[in-house]
C-alpha cells in the first residue's frame, strides 16, 4: 500500500553537488515548497563541508532536509543507480529534476545517467515490493544552457529565496570574487522571465518517461485524454 | 475565444496514406470515439479510390468524417505545414499522433516532420489570431515497430471495430493475399497486449511538446504539480 | 592448424543473463542444432541458481553445454573483451549472435559493447597464434523490439523446443504469476512469423563485420561475386 | 588579383530574415564596424517592406549597405549555395556569421545548411578564377541558445547601436507589444556579459572550416605555430 | 520470369556524376568484367560531353555500355528513387556500389539516399511484378576516405584498366593540371594495397541490406549457415 | 607568472601508445622541433620496454624527452584527466595534438576523451593557479582515417625523421615482417601529399576549442579579426 503523504505529489531533485539543487531549479523547489513534499538528493559531498552549505540552502528555499550521498565523485554508476532508485522509491516524487545529458560538466552527464536508470528500476515489480513509477522527468540548466526549454517555471515569487540561497555557498562563491554565481543566476532567471512573460523564470527539457511497461504496474494506459 | 466542443479533449491523427490511421492507431481512436472528438487528417489520396476506403474506415471505427489533402505525395513540407497547422487550430485536439521520424517508409518519416513543425506553427501568436497549443504528441507504429514505447494503449473493446476497418481496405489487402495486413494488426495489437496486461493494446512514442514560449500565450508554468 | 568440426560451420549466442539465449535466438539455435556446433556464452551468472537453468534450457534446445562466466554483472569491460574473444578463437563460429546496442537493458548494451570488440581482437593476428574472423554478427531481440529487421529465421520446426526451453526458466517465470515471458515469446514469434510468411520466427539486425584488415589473416578479398 | 580592401580583414553576416543580423550579432557588427569591411547577405525578404527596415538597422549599427535576395523563404538549396559562395567571394571577409544547425526555426536550420556548402564552393578553385577561403564560421543565436559558447564577444560599447537597430524593426517589435524583442537582445546580452566578464556580450559556436584541400589554392598548412 | 543471364551474377555502379564510377571503384568493376555483367548506372550528364568519356571509361574498363541519366544535377530525390529501382530490377546485380553518406559532396549524399530507398523498393512484391532484391550494398571513397573498410577488393591485375579509364577524363583532369586526379587515384589504391597485403586495392563499407521482410518474395530465412 | 620559454609557442602529442606519436603526427612533430618546444605525453608504457623505443623515436624525430606514464591501459579516466591537465598547464603548449573519437582502438578512443577534459580544465581559475587554455587542439589518423581533413601538414622536410623514428620501433615492426607499418606511413604520408600539393604530409581534425569562459582567465574576445 503506498503511504498517502507521499503520494505523487512532490518533486525531487537529484544532482551532482551541493549548489546545483538551489542553482539549477531553488526557484523551482522554493516555489512548490508549501503544499507537497519537495526534496533534494545530492550525489557527492566534497569536501564534507559543503554539507552545511547543503542544509543551509535547502533552509533558505523552504524545502525539506537533504539526502546527501558521502561520495567524493559520481561514479560505480552500476551500484549508484541503485542507491538512487531506493531514494525515489522512498520518496514517491510526481516530478523528479536532474542535470542535462548534454552538460558540460561530466559529472553532471553521469549523474544524468544514472537518475534516468534509476527512474526506469524504481518502477519494476521484480526489483521493489513497492515500485514507484516518476510522473515526469525534467532536466534543468546550470552553466550550459537549454538550447529551446520545454517548460519555463514562473519563480518570480520564489526569486528572494533562491538568491538567498546561492548567497550561502561562500565557498563556492569565493571562487569568483566578482559576483559569477550571484549574477549568472540573476540574469538566467531574468532571461528565462523574458521567454517566459514574467519577471523571473527556471527552464527545463521534458524527457518522456515511460507511462506503460510489463514490469510496472502501470501496464496499460485506457485513455489518453 | 475558443470553441467550447473544441477545447482540448479530443484525438487527431495526422497520417501519410489512407489505412495508416487503421492500421497505426485505430483501436485507440475507436477506443475515444465517445466522448470526445475523434479526427484524422490524411495527407495524401493517391489514387483517389483510396478516398472511400478511408471514410468507411472512419465509420467502422466510430470516429468523425476525415479530412483528405488531395495530394499525392508527401512533398512540398514548407507549403505542407501551413495547410497541417490550419487543421490543428481548427481542430484543436489534446493529443496528436503522427509517424515515427525512423519509420522505414520515406513519407511517413516527411508527415513526421511537418507534422512536429505545424505543432510548433499552429501554436504561434503571430501566426494564428486563436492559436492552438497541443498538448501530447505521439508517435504510432504501423510496419515498423517501436523498440521500447512510452504508452501502451488498452484497445481491447475497440478491437472489433479496428479490423472492421482493417478489412474495408480492400484494395490494399489485395494486395497480400494471404492475409498479411489482416494478421499484422492482429499480432501486433496482441504482443503489445501481452506487455500492456490485456488482450489487445497499441503502442507508442512520446515526443515532448513545448510547453511554454514566447511565441505562446502559454508563456510559463506556475505549477509542475 | 584450424580444428575441422569448428571451421566456420556453426553458431554462438553471447548473452548477457541466463534466459537471455532462449528469449532472444533459441529458435534459432534450436534449429540448426542438427550439422552443426551451436553454442552458448552467458556473460554473468547471478544467482548462482540460473545456471542449472541454463543448462536445462540447453538441453532443451539441443544444443551444447553452455560456457558460463560466474561474474555478478557485465563490467569491467575491457578484462571482459579478452575473456570473450578467447571464447570466439576456441569455438570459432561461423555467425555470433548478441543484444542490441540500444536495448534497453544497460547490461545488454555493455554485452554489445563488449562482443563488438572481441568480434574485432579475435581476428587479430598480433593477439592470437590461431586468430578467428567471425564472419556474421547478428543482434537479437529479448524485450526491446528491433524497428525493422534485416533477417526474420524460420523457427516453426523449433517453437516446441524454444518453448520447452522458456518454461524451464521457473526462477524468472515466477515473478509474473500471469505469465508474462511465455506470452511475450509466443506472441513476438507470431508477429514475427507473420513478417516472414511463417508460423512463427526470430527477428535479427544485422551488425557489418569487417572481412579485411592488415591485422587478419583475410587481408584481401578477391571477389565479391 | 585580390582586391586589396577586402583581403581577409572584415566580417560578413548571412541570415535568413531581416532582424536576424541585428538580433543575433549586431553588437558584434557594430563593434567591429570601424577598420574592417562589415557585410550583411540576408537571404529572404517578406514582405518587402521589411527591407526598409534592414537598411536603416544597417546604418544603425555603423556597417555597409546589405546585399538582400528577394526571396520570399530559404528554399532551393542548391541554387541559392551558389548564389551565396559568389558574395562571399566578392566580398572576401575573414570571419562569417550565420545561424545553428539546431535552431527553432525551420528556415535558420536551412540557411546554416547552405551557407556551410557555400563556404566551402566559395574555395575550390575549380568554381572560380579568384576562389576564396573564408577564415572562420561563427554560429549565433536568435531565439534558440548556444548550450556551451565558443566565443564570446564583447559588445559593451556598441550596445547602443545594437539597441538602436532593435528599435528600428517596428514591424517585428508590433507582434510583441510586451517588448519581447527589446528584452530578450538585452538580457541575453547581460547574461552573456556575465560569462565574458564585461557588461554586455554576443556568444557564438565554432565550425571548423578546412584550412588545406586539394580544391583549394591552400592545399598545405607549413606551420601550426 | 528472371532472365538467366543476369540472375544474381554481376555488379551495378550507381554514380553521380561521370568519372565517380572510375574513380570510386573502377579497378572493382574491371577485375569482375570477365564472367558476371558489371554495370553503371550515372544519374547526371552535366555538360553533356561527359558522356562520351563515360562511354570511353567503360571501354577501358572492360564493362557494359553504362545507363546514363540526362539530369543535370542529383535532384527531385522522389522521382529519381523510382528510375534507379527500374534500373535495379531490370539489370539484376548481386552487388550494388554507391557512394557514402557521409561524402563531402553534396550530390553524392543525395546519390546515396536515392540508392538505399531505391534498394528497397526494387524489392517490394508491390512495385513490380518481378521485384528484385539486392545482396549486397557497398558505399565507395572518391575524396572522401573511408575510415574504417569494411571490404578491401585486391585490384592489382585491374590496375591498368583503372588508371586507363583515369586518364580518359580529360575533361576532368585538366582542371589540375599537376596531375591531382591521377595521382589520388594512384596513390589511394597503394594506400589501400598496403592495408590489403597486396599492390593495389579499392576500400568499401558494407551497408547491410534486409534479407527478409514481409514486402519481398523472400520473407523467411531457413538456414544462417 | 607564465614561464616565458613556454608561452603558447609549441606542439604537444598526447597518446595512448608507444609509437602512436610517430605514426601519427611524427612528421609535425619533428617539422616543429627547431624554434618551438615539442613534447610528447604517452598515456601508458605496456610493455616498459616500449619506453626505450618512445624515447629513441623522439631523438630520432629531434623532439624533447617524452613524458610516459606507467599505465598498462587508458582506464580510470576520471583520475587521468587530472593527470593530463597537470602535464598540460606545466608545458603550456599552443597546440595539443590526440587521437580521434571514431578511432577503431578502444584506447584511442578513450585517450580522445580524457584530453578533450583535460583541455577544459586545465584552463579553470578553480583548478590551477596558473591555469592554460590551449589555443588548437588536432586530431591525428593511425590506423583509421580521416574521411575529409581539416588541415593537412607537409612534412616534406621532416620525412626522413618520421621513418628513421618509425624504424626504431623494433617490436612493432616485428609482428609485421612484410614492412606493414614502414608502408602504411610511406603511403599515406603519400596519399596526404597529393592533397596537399607536396611530396609528404600528415591529415588532421580540427576540434574546435573554447576561446572564452566564465571559469577561464580569458572571458571575452574583443576582436575577432
Amino acid at each position: 500500500m503506498v503511504k498517502m503523504g507521499y503520494m505523487k505529489r512532490g518533486l525531487l531533485a537529484i544532482v551532482s553537488h551541493p549548489d546545483d539543487e538551489t542553482f539549477g531549479c531553488g526557484g523551482t523547489l522554493a516555489a512548490h515548497a508549501s503544499g507537497a513534499p519537495v526534496d533534494v538528493l545530492c550525489l557527492t559531498c566534497n569536501p564534507p563541508e559543503r554539507r552545511d552549505e547543503l542544509f543551509s540552502a535547502a533552509r533558505a528555499l523552504g524545502i525539506g532536509e537533504p539526502t546527501v550521498f558521502d561520495d567524493l565523485h559520481v561514479e560505480k554508476i552500476d551500484q549508484l543507480i541503485r542507491r538512487i532508485s531506493d531514494v525515489i522509491v522512498e520518496k514517491r516524487p510526481k516530478v523528479v529534476v536532474t542535470h542535462l545529458p548534454f552538460d558540460y560538466h561530466r559529472e553532471h552527464r553521469a549523474a544524468y545517467e544514472a537518475v534516468k536508470e534509476a527512474v526506469e528500476w524504481a518502477a519494476h515489480t521484480t526489483t521493489y515490493d513497492e515500485p514507484y513509477l516518476v510522473e515526469r522527468l525534467l532536466l534543468m540548466e546550470v552553466n550550459t544552457l537549454i538550447p529551446q526549454p520545454h517548460v519555463l517555471v514562473d519563480i518570480t515569487g520564489a526569486m528572494d529565496r533562491k538568491m538567498e540561497a546561492v548567497e550561502g555557498y561562500t565557498s563556492q562563491l569565493a571562487k569568483f570574487p566578482w559576483g559569477y554565481y550571484q549574477n549568472i543566476n540573476l540574469k538566467r532567471a531574468e532571461l528565462r522571465g523574458v521567454q517566459a512573460g514574467c519577471k523571473y523564470a527556471e527552464a527545463y527539457l521534458e524527457e518522456p518517461v515511460p507511462s506503460n511497461s510489463p514490469f510496472y504496474e502501470a501496464k496499460a494506459t485506457h485513455s489518453l485524454l
